[in-house]
C-alpha cells in the first residue's frame, strides 16, 4: 500500500479543521487561496463557450489529443511569446490545471527515496504531491528576494536532488520575488549540476506596478544548457478561471514524452470542452483587459491590507509588502512579550470571526511557527479593515 | 525511476503505428473507440453552458470540492437511481473521466507486485494504468456471457488479487454481456473472498433492444456483504460527450477517502465548468432523448455490420452479435486455409484503405492473435458496407 501509507502522512489536519470553521456565519476569511469570483469575465466566457461550440462542435465535445487541443496550444504559445518565452507546439502539453503538471512530474521522475528541494515555505500541495511519490522533501531557505542561491547550491551538492521546485514570482505563501540576478544563478546551477528546476508560475501576471523580471523560462535562452534542465508550469487559474482546470507543462522532450504517456492513463486528455472554450476566449483577446482589472483590484486590496496591518497590528507583526500575487506572509514578532505562535493566534482569531492560515504546514521541514498566510484576493477594503481589527482584538 | 521504467513496457507500438496510418486519405476506420460526434447534442450543451454560467457564475468558474460539484452529484444520483442503484452524496466522487477513476483505484490500492485480475480481452488503458502502478495483470477467460465465474474463482484463490476489474456490460473490446446469474456469482465471490470487484460501466445505456441486466452496483443490495467489496465507474463519455471528461467512482468509504486525497494532488478537482454544464444539461432532462437517438443509430449500424460481415466475409470470420455498446469482436476462423493472424490481416487491410484493431494488445497475457476489434459507432451504413468490402478484398 505504498500510496495509502504515504497518504496518512499527508493529512494536514490542522488546515482541514480550520477550513471546516470557515463555514461559521459572519466569518471574514483571509485563509483561502482562491481568486475573487467577482472578477471572473463571465460574459466573455459565456460568449467563448458559444463560439467554441460553433467553431468546433465535434472536437470540443470529443476525446482529444493527450498533448492538448491544437487551437488552445496556439493561444498559449502566443501568450508565452508575449512574455518573451516563445514556444513551439512540441515544447509543452496542456494539463488539467498546473496541479496535474506537478503530479505528472512526480509520477515521471520520483522514485521512493529520491530527494527534492523546495522553498521553505512553499505551496502545500506540491510538498504533498511529491511526498505521495515517496520523495524526501528538503527545504531551501528564502528571503524577500526568493530562494537563497548559495544555500541552494550547497543543498544541491549535499543531496543530489531529483529536482528543485520554485515559485519564483510572488510565491505562495511567501509573496517573495526571486531577483533577476538570482534567476540567472538558478539557471546556471541547473545547467552546471544537471538538476531539473521546476518553475511554477501561476501568479506572474498579477503584478501591481512594475512587471516582475522575466520568468526562468524566458531567461533560459541566455543561460547555455539551462533549457535542458528546466520545466515550467503555467496556468489560467489565477488570471482567467480555476474552474476551467487548465494549465500547461513546458519541459525537456523526454520528460514531456513520459508525461504524455502517464497522462494517457490518468485522464486520457484534459476536457476538450474547457480547452475549446479557453481557446475561443483567448482568441477574442479579452484576457489583457480582464487581467488589468484583476491587477487593479488586487493592488488596492494589497495596499489596504498592508496599511491596516501596520496601523492596527503595529510592531506585533512584520511582513514584506508583496508586489503582486495574492498573499501576505506575516510574522508574529512577539514584540512587548506578545504572541509568537501563529497556530494559537489563528485559533483565537477564529473566535473573533476572522481566519488565516498558520504557516507551519507550508514548510517541508523546520517549520517556522511564528508565520501565517493572509490572502487579500477575495475581500473588499471594508472587510479587510474589519478582519484586521478582529485580528487586533484576538492578539 | 519506477514509473518511467514501467512506461517502457506500456508502449503499444503496434496500435500507435496503426493510428498514425488512420490519417491516410480515403481510409475507412473501424479502429477508433470514440462515439459519433454527429450525435452529440450540441444545442442542448450550448444551452446548458449558458444556463450553468447564469445559475452558478461564481461556482462554475471557481475551484470546487475535490469530491465533485453538488448539483452534478445530485443529477448523477438521480441517473443512478433510475437504473435501480440509488446513491447518496457520500457514496461517490466525480472524476475527470472514468479513466481517472481507474487511475485513482490504482494509486490507492496497488503496491508493486500486487496481482489484479481482468478479463481476457479487456480495455487496454486499464491494463496499462494498473501496470504503471506495478501490478501483475492476470487474465480471466471470458465467453459471450462474460467472465467465466468458475475460472475466476479459481484465479482468485490461486493469486489472491488486490482487485478484479470487469466490464460486465457490452465489454470493450469483447462486446460481451455478463449474464444475470454470473453477475450474482461475481458479487458472491467478492463478498466471500473479500476481494474488491471494480465494475466499469460506460456502455450500459447503449443497448439496442432489451436493456441489460442490472449492474453489479444495482444487484449488490441483494448479495449480503458485496457492497463493501464493490467499486463502480460511471461515465458521461459515451452517452453525452467525452470532451466534458466526466465520470464518477462509487466505492467503499475508505477507498473513496483515499481517492479524494490522491485526487487533491492529481488535479485538485474536476473542471467545475464542465461539471456545471453537465449538471445544467441533466437538469434540462434532454439526456433520455439524446441517448435514445444514439441507441437507434448504433443499433442500425451494428445490424448492418453484422449483415455485411456475414455476407461479405462468410465463414472466414466468426463473431457474437453484440446487444449494445460500440464494438464487434471478430475472430478469423482460418476456414479453407485462410488467414488466422489478425495483425497481418490488419496490415493488408490498411493497404485497402480500411482499418480495425488487431486483438492481441487487449490481452494482459496469452493473447489470441486471431481476433480483432471493429467499432461501428462512427461509420454510416454505406461506409460500413464499403469498409467490409475492402476487408474482403484484403482477405
Amino acid at each position: 500500500m505504498q500510496f495509502a501509507q504515504r497518504l496518512q502522512h499527508c493529512e494536514t489536519s490542522a488546515i482541514r479543521e480550520l477550513f471546516k470553521l470557515l463555514g461559521k456565519p459572519g466569518i471574514i476569511s483571509f485563509a483561502g487561496g482562491f481568486p475573487d469570483p467577482g472578477l471572473f469575465d463571465v460574459d466573455g466566457l459565456r460568449a467563448a463557450s458559444v463560439d467554441a461550440l460553433a467553431h468546433w462542435p465535434g472536437a470540443a465535445l470529443q476525446y482529444g489529443a493527450t498533448e492538448g487541443f491544437g487551437p488552445l496550444k496556439e493561444q498559449i504559445a502566443l501568450y508565452s511569446a508575449n512574455k518573451s518565452a516563445p514556444l513551439q507546439e512540441q515544447d509543452f502539453i496542456v494539463t488539467t490545471g498546473s496541479q496535474q503538471a506537478l503530479d505528472l512530474i512526480g509520477k515521471c521522475l520520483i522514485t521512493p527515496g529520491d530527494k527534492v528541494i523546495v522553498e521553505g515555505p512553499t505551496f502545500l500541495a506540491t510538498i504533498q504531491c511529491f511526498r505521495l511519490y515517496g520523495a524526501e522533501v528538503i527545504s531551501a531557505p528564502i528571503d524577500e528576494q526568493g530562494v537563497q542561491v548559495d544555500a541552494l547550491e550547497q543543498l544541491i551538492c549535499e543531496h543530489q536532488p531529483k529536482l528543485v521546485y520554485l515559485i519564483p514570482t510572488f510565491g505562495n505563501p511567501s509573496g517573495a520575488m526571486l531577483s533577476l540576478e538570482r534567476r540567472k544563478r538558478v539557471l546556471e546551477l541547473a545547467a552546471q549540476y544537471q538538476v531539473l528546476v521546476v518553475e511554477d508560475d501561476p501568479y506572474g501576471d498579477l503584478y501591481f506596478d512594475a512587471p516582475p523580471p522575466p520568468s526562468l523560462l524566458a531567461l533560459s535562452k541566455d543561460v547555455p544548457g539551462s533549457r535542458d534542465w528546466l520545466a515550467h508550469c503555467g496556468s489560467l487559474s489565477k488570471i482567467l478561471s480555476p474552474g476551467l482546470r487548465l494549465g500547461w507543462l513546458v519541459g525537456p522532450p523526454a520528460l514531456l514524452a513520459n508525461a504524455v504517456m502517464c497522462k494517457q492513463f490518468s485522464d486520457a486528455n484534459t476536457s476538450t470542452y474547457a480547452q475549446a472554450t479557453a481557446a475561443a476566449y483567448l482568441q477574442s483577446n479579452r484576457l489583457p483587459q480582464a487581467v488589468t482589472q484583476v491587477r487593479k483590484v488586487y493592488a488596492e486590496r494589497a495596499a489596504c491590507m498592508a496599511e491596516q496591518l501596520r496601523t492596527q497590528l503595529g510592531d506585533a507583526v512584520s511582513f514584506v509588502q508583496p508586489g503582486g500575487g495574492m498573499f501576505f506572509w506575516v510574522r508574529l514578532t512577539g514584540a512587548h512579550g506578545g504572541e509568537r505562535d501563529a497556530t494559537a493566534f489563528s485559533q483565537r482569531a477564529v473566535e473573533q470571526l476572522v481566519a488565516f492560515v498558520p504557516g507551519a504546514p507550508f514548510f517541508a521541514e523546520n517549520p517556522d511557527a511564528s508565520c501565517f498566510r493572509m490572502s487579500f484576493a477575495t475581500s473588499d477594503l471594508e472587510r479587510i479593515a474589519e478582519g484586521i481589527a478582529r485580528m487586533a482584538r484576538a492578539l
